[in-house]
C-alpha cells in the first residue's frame, strides 16, 4: 500500500504575516505523514524591489522578470523566506529543508518562449523531469521538504515559477509513488459560491458543476488559474482541496475537488 | 577503505567576479570523487545593504549582523548566491545542492553570546551536531552540496556563521567517515613567505615552522584565523590545503598544512 504524503501549498497573504505563518506552521507540523510545503512569494520581493527603484510590471495578472527582477525573487523566495520557514518548522520539531528547483535538479524547466508578451525570466516546467527519486528519499527520511517557487533552465539560468503549478505538478509526480493530496491554500475559507460572502463555501465541487459555476460567472477570474491547477491534479489521481491556510486541520476543510 | 570526499571553500573575491566564479566552477565540476563547496559572502551583501541604507557595521574584522543584516545575508549568501552557483554547476553536469546549515538541521548553532561586543545575530557552531548522517546520504548518491553560511539556532532564530568555521567542522565531522581533504581557497596562491610577493608560496607548513613565522611577524594578523582553522582540521586528521581558487587542480598547489 502506498504511503500518505500532503502537498500544501501557502501563497503570499500567509507568507508575508508573521503571525499567521507561525500559527499555521503549527498546523503544518501537527499535519500526520509524510508532508511537502510549496510557498509562494508575497510582498516582501515588491517591497524590496521598490526600495531599490525598480518598478514591478505585471501584464496579464502575471508578473514579468527582467534581470534585476530575477535576482531580487531568487533572493527573497529561496532566501529570506525559504530557510525562515525551514528555521521555524526545525524549531517545531519537524526536520524541514529547504529547497528550490534548481537543487538537485529537483524541478527543471526552460525560459517561457516570447510570444505576444515577454514574461523575461519565467520558467515553464518539464513536467516529466521532475526528480522524484531524490525527492522520495528525502521524504522517506522523515524529512519535510520546503520548496521555493524558484529554478532554472538546463544553462544555469534561474527562472521564476508559479508556485500553484510547481505544488501541482509535484502532487502528479508524486502520486504514482504516494497516496497524494495536494491542498491549494489562500486567504479565503474555500471556493466561493458567492465572493462577496466568506461563509458560502462549495463543499464538494465536481467537474460538472465547475463548468456551470464558470458560465453562470460564480467562479470567476482571479479563481480560474487555482480551480485549474485543482482539477488537473484531481484528474491525475490527486485528492485536491483548496481552502484557507489556517483550517489545515480542520473537519470538512474547504473545497474538495470532485470528478 | 574510506572514500575520499573533498571539501572546498571559496570567499568573496571568487564570487563577486562572474568570470572568475564560472573558472572556478569547471574546476570544481572536474574534481574527482565526492566533493563539497563551502561559498562566503562577499560584496553583493554590502551593495545591497548600502543602496537599501543600511550601514555596515565591521568590529575586529568581523560584521556586525544587526537585524536587517541577517536578513540581507539570508538573502544574498542562502538565495542569490547559493542557488546561482548551485544552477551553474548543475548545467556543468554535477548534480548540486543547494544548502545552508538551517536544511535538515545541517549545522545547528547558537546565537553567539553578548561579552564586550555584541556582534548580533553571529552563530557559533555546535561541532558535535552537524548532521552527518543526512549529508553522507546526499553525497553518496555522487549530488555535490553547495553550503551558504547561514544557520539558525533552536528556536529558529537565523545566523550568520563564518564560513571558513563552517568548512573546517564539516571536514572534522565528515573524516570519520570518508578520506576528507580540506582546501581553504582565496586570491593567493597560498601561505606567503613575503605578502608583497605573490610567487613566495610556502610549499608545506608545519606547525613548527607556522610558530616560528608567527613569532617572525612572516604570519600576521588577516591569516591567523584562515591558518588556525586549518592546523584545527589537520590535527584531526583532514588533509588540508590553502590556496587559490583556480590552482585547486595545479600540481603542488597552494601550501599544505603539515603537523
Amino acid at each position: 500500500m502506498k504511503k500518505a504524503l500532503t502537498i500544501v501549498k501557502i501563497g503570499g497573504n500567509i507568507v508575508d504575516d508573521e503571525k499567521v505563518l507561525a500559527q499555521f506552521l503549527e498546523q503544518f507540523a501537527a499535519l500526520q505523514g509524510y508532508k511537502i510545503l510549496v510557498h509562494g512569494g508575497g510582498k516582501i520581493a515588491t517591497q524590496l524591489s521598490s526600495k531599490l527603484g525598480i518598478e514591478s510590471r505585471i501584464v496579464d495578472g502575471r508578473r514579468i522578470t527582467g534581470a534585476e527582477e530575477i535576482k531580487i525573487v531568487t533572493m527573497v523566495y529561496a532566501g529570506l523566506i525559504n530557510k525562515r520557514i525551514t528555521a521555524m518548522l526545525n524549531a517545531l520539531g519537524i526536520q524541514a529543508l529547504g529547497l528550490s528547483g534548481v537543487d538537485a535538479n529537483l524541478i527543471p524547466a526552460t525560459k517561457r518562449p516570447v510570444d505576444k508578451i515577454d514574461y523575461g525570466f519565467v520558467g515553464d516546467l518539464l513536467h516529466d523531469r521532475i526528480n522524484t527519486s531524490f525527492l522520495t528519499s528525502v521524504i522517506e527520511k522523515n524529512i519535510s521538504p520546503v520548496i521555493a517557487p524558484i529554478t532554472s533552465d538546463s544553462k544555469g539560468v534561474l527562472l521564476n515559477v508559479n508556485a500553484d503549478t510547481i505544488a501541482t505538478s509535484l502532487s502528479i509526480a508524486l502520486s504514482h509513488l504516494f497516496e497524494t493530496k495536494l491542498a491549494l491554500c489562500f486567504e479565503k475559507k474555500g471556493v466561493l459560491c458567492d465572493a462577496t460572502d466568506e461563509n458560502s463555501v462549495i463543499p464538494e465541487l465536481s467537474s460538472a458543476l465547475y463548468q456551470q459555476y464558470k458560465q453562470q460567472g460564480i467562479i470567476t477570474k482571479g479563481m480560474l488559474p487555482k480551480t485549474e491547477n485543482a482539477f488537473f491534479a484531481a484528474q491525475h489521481g490527486v485528492g485536491v482541496i483548496i481552502g484557507h491556510a489556517l483550517d489545515l486541520n480542520k473537519k470538512n476543510f474547504g473545497t474538495a475537488i470532485t470528478l
